[in-house]
């Protein structure tokens, strides 16, 4: 789903960033007419993410003669030994692509992992997980994209395409009512607005405003249970701010709307997949 | 240290992802003219790393008039409310730099701070802590930098620079010793060879060939042991594969020279560092 | 405001487009060192849009030295004759930036001043002007920010920000109905849904589905009215398809909140700004 | 014609303009594996110019498996209601590329189409129509192929393939006669001089000199008319300036052999082709 | 004189394929705020070119603080131990650029020294040296303006600003006639044409068809004055085909016009040139 | 085997440079569907190097339907008129092409054939060739790749890949014991250090140190041997410095292990090679 063309330009950069000139072991040691399999074998439990990604690493390596069938796509629960493709390719090619290929797929299932247990945490519950602008520099659209294949949803892509007003918005734009009306006026009719609040009196105020949005910044429990209640549905609620795994569930059931949470972008624990050569 | 070309690519590439057009938040509501400070701040305890990384993407933003005053260098062991820096621009410059800024030093800290725990607690044995080509694709200059911030040594840095042969290699090679001989033959003096074994008749058909380092792949702490006793100096002997900070002191304990670490790279928790704007 | 790193890729392939190698008459006539000032003058009526990208090509071509002296801001009302700045640099440098910075702001002028024109018509009425995604292929951005300071809306940025359903989402979703709650389920909280209606019997189903906006394409006047009396402020209502400024009056008086043209960036006038070096 | 590499750096510039981590409506909605087919449609009479170009968009996103028929190729005189190609692939690829192929295409066309008006009403005078450097950053390749299948001819491409001589040069150059002389000493053999004259006593001058083309600058029809007199075929006699669809037949009619216009490239109006999809 | 933007392409280019991480011993050996002087030397006799391209790879290293004395420009005599110029800045910006710096000024000044030593033989004749498109890959522009520098003038910079025909143009056009009049009816009037001929015959055709430049290949002393006296002015001629140093004076007093050499870029010997660094 | 994605960077960079727009003479007189074959020929006597490169600019030009037959592999020994590959493809590609292809494949060959003359040279000894990082800017990867072919080895790719120690490094440590101590401390365990030494008692300084290869800056061939006795393979010993084809054998003979020629890559005589296109 994501725009090919930076798909592309993502592993060109990474191959050119492993191989600057050759590799030279392989190079020097592999006939280039020597072709193998291998197999994608998952050896963790979680979900998949980025098995296209990963395959086209091989694809740009060698666009004539690479094959794979694919046995769990995108989104598929894995289990510890799965086997999720099967390439075949000149043993060139998949010595080459091999660590590029699995620093792909294994960090897009990293972030598709976590966010699919803080779905399944909070399941029953009306809230949904969002991701952040917290990513890691160039690997946003992977991120984003791993986000949605884990079962959450992306927040803004950037600082364009939605508003986010925090405190010193706020004060330049002179209080809660006047900077959010200043604002409609310039935003187009497609952005929405978001606003963060610290406490319930600036809450009542975003209401009176009249934002899509309300992000409860780092409000306890019982906090954001009095702010569901007052606002009632008049827009949509977003808890923000050190969230854990551990805190999930009792802030879901507050009635907020969206739990965003940093750590499943910024903090990604790699999920175990490797490529078994046939030697 | 790291090619200044390199990080501009990086912000650059980080900005435009993040502001594909303009910030509508901070651009409709904040004034050009507007000024601030603001204070970089650890929130945690750890290794700082990238600073410098992170004031750039400021003076990219604005290459007039913005200032910094540094109180923590790279390397800086950081405690929880420790100031790093603090800046001064315009306030537009802040907001839009802030997220990006902070995503690359958090990263940069994170990767800082895990090899510094590992290197810790090898303290005092003869090993030393090194990455590897686990990297997270278009960062990899970024985190082997921080590698070394925390203590850690770098591995090879692609395909291009060293040559490691795993049993494709080898057996594309005709056996280990033909193999390496074959190798030496094309690689120039100033590269060096390293070998995958999995077991001690490897490790003697290694030492017979004269590679300079020998990766000892997945063997037990008594395997490892009795390798350090067979090399004898002979060649370097380098520890690898699922290492753990609770595995690690015992492995350096064996006498291997270099234990390297995916996790420090591929699995990065961002350490928390956060820009307190004065509002 | 539009990010800065954008403005300077497009200065400099278009530099590059322009001076490929060098300036076969400047660079072999004129001497290294000579100086000249220049003066952006208005050859018309409009508003202005551009000075500073224009400026910056300047800068770029000279980093050290260049001056300027800006007497008009972007969103100023120009009329013939009308200084909008002096400059003064290298010969070298006016000479060769010439072509590139009038290109740019012409362009962007014209933008701004179509846009303008558009805005003036419906003035007094609730209806705002956008834009739409017929801009021309990298100038995107450019083009944006124009209709802004012309005092347009921008609608979405691209086919990433906020979802457009038309008949083959539609279709291919199952009815409006179920197209919208499938689309609401995977979409993120900020981002708004928009769909395109060509009857009253689908904004009907429209409103029922709870989209933020509807297109009304290509209605009549009555059409649109009857729309704008069913819908009654449930949904914001854009105009589109073939809107002149002869028609506009029209359809903004018919209360619909947005009025979208694709001839503001798709089919641009240059606005005639002349660079009058002194001789 | 135009250099395959260029094109595609701009289709692929536009399509991440347009479509920067996905297409929110398209990709959640219609099924990867869903087909259509789609026919390119003249609403309007002109020349098509670019329906190589807007092919290629979808090639790109789509590199296996899109077919196209194409009945009308650049040059075509279009009729309203003409089938210009008809395509077939995946609807996503035809949803995600429409509005950049239509985007170049409009654009290209409207180009071809403004020149062949201008080269019509020249018909059966000795002259030709030329483009300018008046062009849209980054879109010059495109915009100047599209002059050619017009009819018109392309000016110089840019400063570095053609002398192009206006009085700043004639002043550092200390006259026409000495700047002339001056610069063919450097120049080499390939490239031609041309020299921008605003008076009988200049084009005396300038023919002097024996440069290759001279540009008359701003001239009434009787001045042009004594111009081609007295150069009697000695030079190339450019017509340049202010020139609209009004004057130019009078102007031909001069005997003068080129006329430039900077509104074929500058103010371009958007052929309407439009692409009906098979819902 | 070139375009700033190329050349500042061209070092980061270079810079990155000479530092794709760090300087593994100046940035772990030289302290970050050591500063050293050194000097460029030059250590033969020959044309300088390249000083200033040369000085800007210290100053893309290090924007801040780094200086140069500059005592000998390009176009300079110079002789062995001459002072070009004097550096001061980081020790760590000098060892860094020292290679690259040296790369470029030592082919550039190669290239004008061996253009220089063609044009001092052919001194008092009426021919000039030119170049060729035989240049190396990413360098055309460096080394077109080293051709001039040394005295030399330039051919077309590229396929398309101004036409060769060669045999397969002239019999894919119907013979030499029909062929330089199809072009003509298609190239703008700012482009000249040359024609490749191989003997007398095609001469007189090439004359008749009235092209700007003709190409003599390969021809005799002998026929070059034959085809010298037919031509009588009527057009440029251009001696080309395996001309060296020995035959070029005999060649340029046939009479011809130019005299075109692949060599003095497709087989540049690096003009020594050292920089002394004061320890 | 060089990476693949630097080849086709590098070629789309040279056929931009050659082809900025469209080949003003092939596209207005060759007919789109017209197909030719053509040769390239050997024209001297030497190794093969860069025909895949060579082809490659073809099927950039010409992804569907170019055809070629390779007669001669990289590393081939050529005679004078030896058919080296033939090639089939539309005319307009192989005109377009022709230039790129043989400037590169020209290079590549005259890099492989200086080597292969100076690896002829001291065959018999236990000397190899050896590269420097003296090479054309934007080309290293193509001229290293050329070095291995005509028999050299390659030294270190760049700054980041081995550490080179000269004076101004040594004096910042304090003296070669320190300076290479300090190092090691910091370097991974991959990579080598090799030191710069002008006479015998810095040679022993270095063995004493430790370091893996010293280099022999300069010295005459008595005080090579003399250093080669007393190295007595405690490191390897690389010769350096204005090095020829004529002082070669005698060096080899002293028994240094490498000798390093800055002339095979930045004093390149082109290889003549043509390509022959059948009329």
């Amino acid at each position: 789903m994501i725009n090919s063309i930076y798909i592309d330009e993502i592993i060109k950069t990474a191959l050119l960033e492993d191989i600057n000139y050759l590799d030279c072991a392989t190079d020097y040691l592999i006939d280039e007419d020597q072709e193998n399999t291998a197999r994608f074998l998952s050896k963790d439990n979680g979900v998949l993410c980025g098995i296209d990604v990963a395959l086209r690493v091989f694809e740009i390596l060698q666009p004539q003669g690479f094959e794979a069938t694919v046995y769990k796509h995108d989104g598929a629960v894995l289990g510890k030994g799965d086997i999720i493709a099967e390439i075949k390719g000149k043993t060139r090619t998949i010595l080459k692509g091999e660590r590029t290929a699995l620093n792909l797929i294994q960090h897009m299932s990293g972030v598709a992992t976590a966010v699919n247990r803080a779905v399944k945490i909070i399941e029953g519950t009306g809230a949904s997980i969002a991701d952040t602008r917290k990513t890691l520099p160039g690997l946003r659209p992977l991120q984003k994209y791993a986000v949605t294949v884990g079962g959450g949803k992306n927040h803004r892509f950037n600082l364009s395409d939605a508003a986010m007003l925090k405190d010193n918005h706020v004060d330049a734009g002179g209080g809660i009512a006047n900077a959010v009306a200043k604002l409609r006026k310039k935003l187009g009719h497609m952005t929405k607005i978001e606003l963060e609040v610290r406490n319930l009196d600036e809450l009542g105020q975003a209401l009176e405003a009249g934002v899509d949005v309300i992000m409860l910044d780092n409000m306890s429990v019982e906090q954001m249970k009095e702010a569901v209640d007052i606002t009632a549905g008049k827009a949509l609620l977003e808890a923000s701010g050190g969230i854990t795994d551990e805190t999930l569930r009792a802030i879901a059931e507050t009635g907020v709307d969206i739990i965003s949470m940093g750590a499943v972008t910024h903090s990604v624990k790699a999920f175990d997949i490797s490529l078994k050569i046939s030697s």
